[in-house]
């Protein structure tokens, strides 16, 4: 077992409750076709890292909520999460992810989207059970900023025009705004001070932010068997991302780069551009370094705040060592 | 002012209520991209008939719901109802709706996609302000329901081999769960007793089940400058609906139907079928008696059920008219 395997520590603290979790995601309910079941058993089942339903249990934990509203909302959140990839997907035409084939790869784009918005009704349903009107409003406005954000790519995204405060509000919208979500659904389930509630969505915001900066990280240096996608999608799609947005920093006229970006997305192009930025200290150690400023940020939400006791002192340790290992993982 | 087009009267005692839901409908939210603002003031600003809002409004005033959570749920059952068509046009690729056009005609299938999303997840967070998880559990299996059967008639489907019960189950869950949901609203607010939730129930199933019946008539016999859309769409798409079930079985083989249903779907061939159908008394009066035996039982349902004082009686009188409504409108 290579040493990336190792399951990282904080995992233990929340194992027997993601088995609990998993079940839920697994169900079968009576009257749901076929199709659908298999779909969601094939999606659910092609793993994930599980960072989302970790998050709600350690939050839960930390701030004392009960266990079986956490188990629901647990799921629900990473059912949404599965139902946004669903579309996302067919929208990007991506054909694999996490090394397994998408649904719009063998099944036709109505069948895809209507496959979609099931599985956001099974979250949503998921999460009613948690029996908490103030986690299921923030649960749909969650959805409204995710799809928000991706319409005002859609719409106003151009090659090479991205600033890092745009850059900054698509990830917040596309990666942090549910990572968030779950880090908060612990404090809100337990009916905990604004305060803790405040400091937990922090935590998760910054903690997205920097999640979604070292995806695009190794977007340009994972290989490809690790990632279990293309590397380089980002750019064939025209998407600067934080390591690129770096380098054009340094290097703004850089023909590999600029060829791409004018719209050569030919195999040899993007490998070569991908070649580039990956080489490149300016864009690979400057992206790192802005994660780990998000990551510094997430740890400090959680100082100064007095959570449940007997256990609060280890959850809050296990949210600092997750914080760590988001920021270093390479997978 | 052409006769039918006078406002049927139950919906005086809604008036006021409705214009509170639109405000709702129509209410633009501070980071929502103008795209997104523009296309739901498109779809919701259409028009519709408001059959659901209004719905919601008389069994809460039926049952005493107050008035401000009914006026979320009313205002988040017609958006669901805006989120499925949006998707349902995708899937089909109609160009127009109540002679209006279609998202899809001028956008892209991703932006239509992700501006369904938006448009659900902005149902969730109305109906998240009536503040009642029962109603929010039953919003999530409506939408299970609703994708569900199309996934199903997407993946059975097979031209003219229809029977009744699979027909009624297919409206069922395009129409009548949704025309349900809405009608239990009211007593789900009121906290009235599960005998009235359930007669609530029975009455919108009944109901939604005529209401597309008719629909399925209308679709036929109606023109389609009062449709707002081509007739003889279903046949089109070799959906079997009810009257042409009920032509079926009087006429197994006619030439002009058996054409349409082996895959021409030229303007000629559909527009003899529709004309062979429509002049059909079995196919036409036979599919009506049915919406009629429908509505027999949604306005049974309502019988033998002590509404509360001192107002019962008035909306359980309009709710019967507007039974009566559905089943003789021709719009």
């Amino acid at each position: 077992m290579d040493k990336k395997d190792l399951p990282p520590p904080f995992l233990d603290l929340v194992r027997d409750d993601l088995v609990r979790s998993e079940a839920l995601l697994h169900r079968r309910l009576p009257d749901q076709h076929e199709a659908i079941g298999a779909a969601v058993e094939h999606l659910v089942g092609s793993g994930g890292k599980r960072l989302r339903p970790a998050l709600v249990f350690l939050s839960s934990h930390l701030c004392g909520a009960e266990q079986e509203p956490a188990t629901f909302a647990a799921a629900a959140v990473e059912m949404l999460h599965t139902a946004t990839l669903i579309h996302d997907d067919l929208i990007d035409g991506a054909l694999t992810r996490r090394g397994i084939e998408t649904l719009n790869a063998s099944w036709t784009p109505g069948a895809t989207v209507l496959t979609g918005d099931y599985v956001f009704a099974r979250a949503a349903h998921l999460l009613s059970q948690a029996g908490n009107i103030r986690l299921m409003s923030r649960f749909a406005e969650t959805l409204m900023i995710i799809c928000n954000g991706e319409i005002r790519q859609m719409f106003d995204g151009r090659h090479g025009e991205t600033t890092f405060a745009e850059y900054e509000r698509r990830i917040y919208a596309k990666t942090a705004s549910l990572i968030a979500l779950a880090a908060e659904s612990g404090p809100i389930l337990a009916h905990s001070s604004e305060e803790q509630i405040a400091a937990l969505r922090t935590y998760g915001e910054y903690l997205g932010l920097a999640f979604q900066v070292v995806d695009d990280i190794l977007d340009f240096v994972a290989d490809e068997a690790t990632l279990g996608k293309p590397v380089g999608g980002d750019l064939r799609q025209g998407l600067v991302t934080l390591p690129l947005l770096k380098f054009l920093a340094v290097h703004p006229d850089h023909p590999a780069i600029r060829r791409v970006l004018d719209g050569d997305t030919s195999r040899a192009a993007v490998q070569e551009a991908v070649r580039v930025v990956a080489a490149s200290p300016e864009a690979i150690g400057g992206a790192q370094a802005v994660a780990e400023e998000y990551i510094r940020r997430a740890k400090e939400s959680l100082h100064g705040q007095c959570f449940r006791p007997p256990h609060g002192e280890r959850y809050r340790a296990a949210l600092l060592s997750l914080a760590d290992f988001v920021v270093r993982r390479r997978f």
